[in-house]
């Protein structure tokens, strides 16, 4: 497998992006994206559990089919606590994408993020669609990514390459965040992310390993525990890297790319989380039921002392220790160990001496490791957080999202 | 009922309360209190329901029976994950507090709070205890408190007087903060808090009381929803008021009293929650169970970004219904109403116009009722939480606790 960092949604053939700046956003930044493929893709989609679910989440769920072709986001506004209103501007911009590119209505999915609860301006949204010009390459990639934008500080994209027994595929993808990040996609996200491959895959194998790779991506990931009434996310496979059966190892070889791919995007949506200075990778291992892994690490990672003790540099396990014990998880106390930064720090549930010099390094690194041992089982799961910061504050408490 | 602003535990009869800095914090503060009965009280306990307890929770927890005398404190260190050690050290301190008392140690009970992980300074402690003079009035009520605090910005204690059928009795109630709030009493709080009185009640009675009282206070708050290792709560009823029998109307009167108490001593809590600014009400109608009222309310109240919009003195009601949708409880976004400061912003799941100066107004009381309607049932509760500020991450980055 071959990473392609500049690379994005336009690497695999046959796919093209645009994006233009229609006037939704104040800023005057992009605001309005496509993602094309002229000739028909299987789809996979995944959308927020959140029961207060948005307008295009709404109408990309019933519009979606074993196929699609397009995809028409819009950054600025969620068109979310919108009501019937709401729907029928998500409708026009799927009618309007679809009359732009020539398409039947039932080939285009649509995705919105910004503000709750405010209608949607359709008309720089009918005049960007208009203006929208699909093409293919980087900087195609980067403008797609760049108008999906909201507090994002940077924009996300990426590829990968895999050669396979029938010849070289490709998979790009896309992403934001960067708050009320704690999806939970449904087979599960105002993350929104997109991924495209010219593999030859079915829909039913686009959905295998898409769910697989958002069970250990998205859906493991967490910036504020605010699960957004907007998260989507869709992948397409058009097959155009030509028509050819898959063999076992040709199977692994794309499992482990999309995971990588959605991987990447996930920790990069944390490490861009509002006012996030560290990643933290929580594991749980030795939990009974991978379940009680992911809820043991998703309650430390969502602990507001432990994210600002890791803000403030301190490799503070006490706290790390109250927050397992609050988790609801049956635990044992007396066989808990904590390492941090590989060091222990933490066995049979009371302090071990640890060189301060190695934690005090390890809270420098801009990615931090943190294993919490239970001992009582065999499976295991990891969490991906970050620290809170006054930046957190003064984004959220001066700014109306 | 007649409420006294500056009582607290000594204000019914027969109780004393002591507090000396012995120097377990480096800010030579007030750090160990007492609080004595010179007769035997009915005694009712709440422990944490973190399943890492601190050692002087598992001793109170094993010495408790139906009637105690004397409670001993310390403040600036938990005694928390501190093993076989820490359960001797709690052990010590019951033993020297009933020596220095001339109790049996069965009539002891013990509480700490603090950092977590470190040995609890057994000099200082020991000098501390014998150096302890307990007195009744306003300044041992104010010392205790002062004894008990951490970061706690001011002291909390008052008492009540009702006067019942057989005569006026007193309830008095001392309290501290001010982080690691999320109290989970087991009948359920690092919130510390005592309850004395001098009315005529068993061990029985004084359960049910505080049972309901609890319910509808300490266990309905959350300043950061990290539940603590050290939680407790005890009250304590010597029946120096005078010996008679209760009618329904006292114990409707004694009911009220004590929920009054609790709730007070509560918001006083949320109220001094680490950089907190503004004290939040949620309350939820029309839930289909109590349990359905509290899990909203909790969620909404936990909201990272419904936080720190509060601390924004910005009405975003889109990041309170993004909170409701992801909470876990079946809801209908349709039928969603929330008032803000009295003022109707959502009805039928969407906006309703609202007069911007109405919601900017109730935005700068210093305690902002929130309604959150569900239009489900007849069930309903209240939580009260606070904002995020840039003074909480300041005091849990900078300061390891």
């Amino acid at each position: 497998m071959k990473v392609i960092e500049n690379g994005g949604l336009t690497t695999p053939q046959g796919f093209e992006a645009a994006a233009v700046a229609c006037g939704i956003k104040a800023s005057g930044n992009k605001d309005l994206s496509l993602v094309y493929s002229p000739s028909p893709a299987a789809v996979s989609a995944a959308f927020t559990a959140n029961q207060v679910a948005a307008a295009p989440v709404v109408v990309s769920k019933a519009n979606l089919g074993t196929t699609a072709q397009a995809i028409i986001l819009n950054s600025g506004n969620a068109n979310a606590v919108t009501g019937a209103a709401g729907i029928d501007d998500a409708r026009a911009m799927v009618a309007l994408t679809a009359a732009r590119l020539g398409l039947a209505p039932g080939q285009v999915l649509v995705a919105s993020t910004g503000i709750i609860g405010h209608p949607l301006p359709m008309a720089p949204v009918r005049d960007g669609i208009a203006a929208l010009e699909p093409a293919a390459g980087p900087a195609a990639d980067l403008a797609f990514a760049e108008g999906i934008m909201t507090t994002d500080a940077f924009p996300k994209h990426l590829a990968v390459e895999v050669e396979l027994s029938g010849g070289p595929v490709a998979i790009g993808g896309s992403a934001k965040g960067a708050g009320m990040i704690a999806p939970d996609l449904a087979p599960h996200a105002t993350m929104i992310a997109i991924v495209t491959t010219d593999a030859p895959l079915g829909q039913q194998d686009l959905d295998g390993f898409m769910a697989a790779a958002i069970a250990g991506s998205f859906n493991v990931i967490t910036v504020d525990g605010d699960t957004s009434t907007n998260d989507c996310l869709f992948a397409l496979a058009n097959g155009r890297a030509g028509e050819f059966g898959l063999s076992a190892g040709d199977r692994r070889a794309l499992r482990e790319a999309f995971n990588y791919v959605c991987l990447r995007l996930a920790k990069m949506i944390v490490r861009d989380g509002e006012g996030a200075t560290r990643l933290i990778e929580y594991t749980v291992t030795g939990a009974q039921t991978p379940g009680d892994a992911v809820t043991v690490a998703k309650t430390v990672a969502d602990s507001l002392l432990v994210k600002t003790a890791f803000f403030g540099r301190d490799p503070n396990w006490g706290r790390i220790l109250a927050a397992i014990g609050r988790s609801g998880v049956s635990i044992d106390p007396d066989r808990l160990e904590v390492d941090i930064g590989g060091a222990a720090v933490v066995r049979s549930g009371l302090a071990v001496e640890t060189p301060g010099p190695r934690l005090a390094l390890a809270m420098e690194s801009e990615e931090i490791q943190v294993r919490i041992g239970l001992n009582l089982g065999a499976a295991q799961a990891t969490v991906y957080g970050s620290d809170l910061s006054y930046d957190y504050v003064k984004l959220n408490a001066e700014y109306t999202t």
